[in-house]
């Protein structure tokens, strides 16, 4: 099963999941998670621009080729969203791994539910914790629950 | 041509867009904008719950048969980030569209420039003010730009 | 919108949601609903058959052609369950229709409820009173929640 | 060949064509077929619910989770139904992969016949007894029919 | 209703349906039945060529133009054999047809039925008759049955 | 029928193509062929940009939300290649609506044949003059053939 | 590169072009061949039918598992005509594998040149010999042309 | 990830990149390069042609059957505009792709920005130098930056 992990870069939260699926039949993926090479891949590679917002659109279009593929190719999408920032690039792949039928997977703490109420409906769990999405996995692969 | 006008629902955005639209062929559609009866529609109609989460899933689900088909319908979606909240639900609705291949018109400030890049890097147009969403409007059916 | 009404034959559900969505935007379609025609249309159109197996076939093939037009053009797939029956073509039905991404609304009884949970968990609303799918529908295409 | 066996869980069906396919190129997959856990698993792994409807949206959610991805990857879905209970998830899981056209084996008792006729006709065959699926199988992947 | 009416070009059976199927919601489309322009329209309009091959090629594909298009608008495609020619084209849109999901009728006479096994199977109904056609067509969009 | 007519903007071909067509049922789509308006449309609405690279592709985008729509609207795609120019849009169109399923006409001088092979062998029909692309529409639509 | 043989089951073409393509990178699939078995196979696995009608369509039915998931899965599909017979099911795979954007090889003799215009037309290469087939291949797997 | 070389055939840029990205987890393809070979391959197999129109038809519709395959097999598509010819089949192939919904990378020099303009819209990079290509791929699959 192909796991793509998107969202918070600033907690360890991937590393929770990784860690906790070990053993399991599982394949994860993740956006580029180094915030600085995020950010400047599009000028590093392919030339420096004046202007912030083409700076912007360089980068994002690069780690575009990486993300579409990885939600493409994936058949779980957790979508993880944490307490700062806007994350809007997070609630954007929700909506895209929606709108192509992949199963959502949605992570966040009890004080956001109200503001992603949209996107919990277009999941098939909201948890909120990382282990919760170990055990979801564990459950789907190997219909065993947590003892 | 069909425009679906996803996000903010706290400005007049929408009536800038579908007044300035006049005499252009094109048919718009939106959310439903009433903040209280969009919260509240899935226990007003299908009766109460108890916790909060499920009152909100009700809720969104209900929305959902309306902006799904809208986005579905739709030729281009503008979606508009205003000043204030999460507007996570806008973000969703960008990434849906995006990836059912509809072209997409982001409408936001330039302070929104780098949180929203990868929305915007999504996009075929990135406004900050409605006249210039009208403008590209009119453009695009008639060959007309603005004077 | 076009609103598909599958499932239960037996009672008067069609009627009250088509009555009372007099004067909304909304285009019903439904199979046919005559038992006895239904049953016997392969074989009073193409010609007897000594196998009832067979008899049946004919007839579910051609009420197929009806059914999934239907359903292909729906924005809306409604799907009752009564209290009777097996029901297995409603099921069918609703199974066929989500995985065309169609917005499914199931109607039935409280008693259902379990047995139904597969179903109801691909749906967009739950009801249990066919006076509540008018009330969604309404909700959908104006804004106007019940009073 | 990726065949995913669909439906009834109280009988031995499952183990039977498994047992009966050794040696053919077939890789099977399944729902949880233990009861309690595929009613529990939301709620043990996510937290509990005080109201049973929301209990069983969590399991049949997470549930859909395996189903889902195993229906998408398969090339035939073999759907039993056995003589108890009433299976609307099986009727389901039918209607979901006759709509992405996988090859639906039907496979139940003759009592059945005329009330899944609906099922039977989206089929490309229907079975009564589990060696005859192996026997499709075992022709379909080496062309020997059976001696 | 669309339906799509392909085969055979020597005899009246479009009349007959279309006659038939007056006073019914239906619109009927065809390939050009005018053997002679069918064959030279390429030619005719492109210029010649001195390879038969290519005569026929050009011809072809500008048909395609006409026949991919009708097929595509279907919701029903008929298919008519009749007693001579090879009829090749015939089968080719029925196969067409049936990859892109559409509801199959194929009309000819009982001698035909062995050699046609494969395409009859793909299909929701088998007539030996046009007005069987259109007692279908009649039964499908009304709910009547023959008298 | 709908068609779009793609490409060479500095001659008249699609005043030629929409004259002789009159009277049939056609509805035709282009795009804007004012050139300085197409360059120049992204700055005069959006702002304008220091680098031409930029203003280019603010334009293209804006000017895509028009071309994108035509085509996938069209069931017929004409793309005209002149004498003169690169004309990279024009094959790209071209690739655009062959991947969609669109049946393409392309319409060229002899001089071109051999640079446009791989465009040509997408193509059900390869005409060198607009009279000739309106003698397909005509035949395509009422089966009647130059005289 | 995998490679869906269709049609003629009554000469050697399969074999003379495995053979020939032997050291190529390709995956051959072909039809049951044995007339008998693919006749008979589904009375024979799924019990008599005293109706011939009915015995073709069972034998029908389990062939289509097979040949739908081979063209399915097929990168190139080659479809023999050989020199009897009406081989319309040929015919119709030619059909549906255009329909799903295979790329098409149909090979047969001059004499059926007009009969299969319209099928040869939705291909991209007409060969007269499997040899032919196997040069093909070749060049699209290698690169090298027939010495 | 796999990467489809798309466009000029008298440099070394394929070379380049290919070179470079050793180590990288990418699997390359890309037309027949042999320029003789590429348009003699479909007389060469299937026989002479007296119209060099057809003679060019036949083997750039064996060439699709190469590109076609392995654009639908990319992850990426890089298209390289060169400094001579028309290049209409790179342009064709950047359109096909971006149909697709392939990421695309175009490559090209400063002075083709304009004509190409179209083209780079729907590109997610745009590079002057095949080894920003060898960059954006290694970037993309391993998040590291050039030094």
């Amino acid at each position: 099963m192909k796991v793509y992990l998107s969202g918070e870069i600033h907690t360890d939260w991937r590393e929770q999941i990784i860690t906790g699926a070990e053993g399991l039949d599982v394949t994860f993926s993740a956006p580029v998670t180094d915030h600085a090479a995020s950010d400047d891949c599009g000028v590093a590679i392919l030339g420096p621009e004046a202007d912030n917002f083409w700076h912007d659109r360089k980068g994002a279009q690069i780690n575009a080729i990486r993300t579409r593929k990885a939600i493409a190719d994936a058949d779980v999408v957790v979508v993880r969203f944490g307490e700062q920032y806007k994350q809007w690039n997070a609630a954007f792949d929700a909506g895209y791994a929606a709108a192509l039928g992949k199963s959502l997977i949605i992570l966040h703490g009890a004080d956001h539910a109200h503001a992603l109420k949209e996107v919990d409906a277009a999941a098939l769990a909201v948890a909120s914790d990382p282990a919760q999405v170990v055990e979801i996995l564990r459950y789907v692969l190997t219909g065993a629950l947590p003892e």
